[in-house]
């Protein structure tokens, strides 16, 4: 053992004053930052310390059937079941609110027919038989019920209303076996149920609602919102000459795409729930939710070119481009940024996307544009070294098919517009148009710093974190 | 009101049994499509037929507590927890179950303790102040835990323990006002979970258990293999030369990988049910599944290129290509094919990849011989029309991202198998080489129709629906 062993061994042992001031201040860095995070928690949706109110409030005003005497006569120890729902039923959004009550009211009321029905029979057929046939009821009730929620169609839209059936169904017909009065206690549950539900319907839509239909509204508006960010970006970043500009600014709007990717479940769900909501502000009962799939569908789409678009973002593997492709380049790019910015506006506004068909037109016609310049042999030089040109035609093959799926997201949201009847307002276009001439310098700040472009990388998981740090390597690789 | 619309008024209260014949073919139909879906729901997947099954054995022994007397005696109405128990905590997979049974115990003990504290200090404080101590107590830990639920962490974990946290300490404060017995009562509560929580772990380890671990092992294994399919599949269809081979082919294995897209959210949760899991099988407590995440993050990167590659799929925009280029774009996408094959088989087999690298190797020099096919100049003619150029260098260019992220996949894929000690066993390469030589077929059919490739499309949602109705149409225009 030499000397430096020895002295790190006494100081596992007798160095503790030390190691427990290092512990301590490990424990106070670990509170502070957790605090700090639920601070950030509440302070980037105030809504949420809202709902924990409302579902405190929900709870203890049912929990006064409990304390009330003349309530708790009527209801008896049945008034817990109010208490059981509140916990149970209250979500973030009305519509899940919503959906889960009337689940539960109808599968209760549903189950406990049944029950009672069971339990009739079963008391008809003598002592002995009695709960063997009881057994028997509450064992295929829910075989066929947990084989149910494995169905698509239940599974996505019931789940909740299948399990409360057999919850219910399994209470009744047992406890119906000691208690008599079975019908009493299948009242009694039905109504604190109804006492609960109601107060979970009544709170979550009176006091400051979150409708799930504006959250799936808003969603796939600002997933729009996160493409069009990254596309007038991109034009500046992988064209753009001044190379400073590039990298000092913040370059967060180029990674704000990849939420989306994973986006699909959140929508599902929400446009769930959202067909649970009646009529509220802009939208109607039985709004076209579905459309919003749609769109959210070919956002995605659009997500997976952009993906592979990113890859080719090194700038080390920037080839040299002769400056009227790059214009061109950087022109199909910001148009289609700012295509898919007025359409995500219009679906904010809800009003018709018809300055969306001019960007539109605009980046077509510089594809084709692009088209003829790639025809005129003279551009590139007289090396036909085609390697060097292959970064640069997947760039803008990519750039071509980011293109049509704009136009395929502008025609779903036209659908959805004519739908839903949108406002059909003068398109909004910026008076002066941007000149493809070589003088006239981008308005590159105004584009990718304007007010609406809105980059939220929430919840940055490991999937993120492992594409962002391998991403550049995978691409590097590439330029080879 | 001339002739025509007034036969069709007539048939609308007359024609009753032609109209009534018509619905009862409708219902007819309609059941029988039921009855089809639910057989092949049982058909894909038995296991399901068993867990419903399980589900019901558990539901019935539980409710034994009910009705033999000498358990009913100890346990009173509290046996209806086991039977709530039960319905609530029994899942599909081993780890799902054990996760929410754990939960549910010691958010419950948790709670009870709680709430029989409160309510000793509610008890304390005179008659008056007690129910609204006890209240404020409630919606305290109401908005606490509410708001709690919000927190990422606990969001992904702990979210039912929070449920049950709420449930159980609003029930036993709030009932306690009433019952003097509490500690009783929270007793009762703590036992009969704890008998049905047991039932359902038992019972789902003992009889044909799922492990959430397999099935995130086999996910990961059979995403990697779909993959593969795509790879081995295109380079036939993109540069076939025998077009009526082709056509006539199932080209099912083209739209496999499209479930890897959207499958985050299962790997998560697998991933979170498997660390609730003990060993079992081939993999022991503290298996690295975060790794599988990792895997499963650049598989899913890997599809992202290859859901930009199925555009260019489209024949009537397939380009012509000098033989050479072909053959080595070919040689590439199968190698590329055969080398996740290897990988998805590895971890099936839990032996180490050796036998990827090969093909990657393999994959990557047929690269570099693109590369120096495309620096002769030669090749193309004397047109350096750059247009027609276009559509090729994306293919090319999206190949060698494919075989980029191919090598990421291999590279995770290792680190698991030192992770957890894969077997080494020589690599399997089939002993004849591909040739690149223009005169041999390529193997089509034994590559695409290999027994290893699963390609299953369940669950047809909107998504796939939509996208591959339009991705051809997208495809299309970008041929012009």
């Amino acid at each position: 053992m030499n000397l430096e062993q020895g002295k790190q061994q006494q100081g596992r042992f007798d160095g503790g004053p030390s190691r427990i001031e290092a512990f301590r201040k490990n424990v106070n860095a670990g509170v502070l930052k957790f605090v700090r995070n639920v601070r950030k928690l509440g302070r980037d949706d105030p809504r949420r310390v809202v709902h924990s109110l409302k579902v405190g409030l929900a709870l203890t005003l049912v929990s006064l059937l409990q304390y009330c005497q003349p309530l708790y006569d009527s209801f008896g120890v049945s008034a817990m079941w109010a208490v059981i729902t509140v916990v149970l039923v209250f979500e973030f959004s009305v519509g899940a609110t919503l959906g889960k009550g009337v689940m539960r009211g109808l599968a209760t009321l549903l189950a406990a027919a049944l029950a009672v029905g069971a339990h009739h029979v079963a008391n008809q057929s003598g002592r002995i038989a009695e709960p063997i046939l009881l057994g028997f009821f509450v064992f295929l009730q829910a075989v066929v019920f947990t084989f149910a929620r494995f169905y698509p169609t239940i599974k996505a839209r019931y789940d909740y209303g299948s399990v409360i059936f057999i919850l219910t169904f399994s209470f009744v017909s047992v406890s119906g076996y000691r208690e008599d009065e079975i019908v009493k206690l299948a009242y009694q549950r039905l109504s604190t149920i109804l006492i609960g539900g109601s107060a979970c319907i009544i709170i979550s839509i009176l006091v400051s609602p979150v409708w799930a239909g504006e959250e799936l509204h808003n969603l796939i508006a600002s997933n729009i919102d996160k493409l069009a960010g990254f596309l007038q970006g991109f034009g500046h970043v992988y064209f753009e000459i001044d190379e400073d500009l590039v990298s000092n600014r913040n370059k967060s709007f180029l990674h704000g795409y990849k939420t989306v990717l994973n986006s699909k479940n959140s929508e599902d769900s929400l446009a769930n729930f959202a067909g649970w909501e009646p009529g509220h502000g802009r939208f109607l009962f039985r709004h076209p939710w579905e459309q919003y799939l749609k769109i959210g569908a070919r956002t995605r789409r659009c997500a997976y070119r952009i993906e592979s678009l990113n890859c080719h973002l090194n700038p080390h593997a920037k080839p040299e481009i002769p400056s009227k492709i790059r214009e061109t380049c950087t022109e199909m790019s910001l148009e289609c940024g700012r295509a898919l910015k007025e359409l995500a506006l219009s679906i904010r506004s809800m009003v018709k996307p018809l300055a969306a068909y001019v960007h539109i037109e605009k980046s077509k016609s510089a594809a084709e544009n692009l088209n003829s310049l790639l025809q005129s042999s003279g551009l590139w030089g007289d090396n036909t070294d085609l390697l060097q040109f292959v970064p640069l035609a997947t760039v803008v093959s990519l750039l071509i098919d980011v293109v049509n799926c704009t136009e395929e997201i502008a025609e779903s949201v036209y659908e959805l517009a004519s739908m839903v009847n949108f406002e059909a307002v003068e398109p909004t276009v910026s008076p002066e148009k941007p000149e493809t001439g070589q003088s006239k310098p981008l308005k590159s700040s105004d584009d990718v710093n304007s007010p609406s472009v809105i980059i939220v990388i929430d919840e940055p998981s490991l999937e993120n974190g492992t594409s962002s740090a391998t991403t550049t390597d995978s691409c590097s690789k590439t330029s080879n």
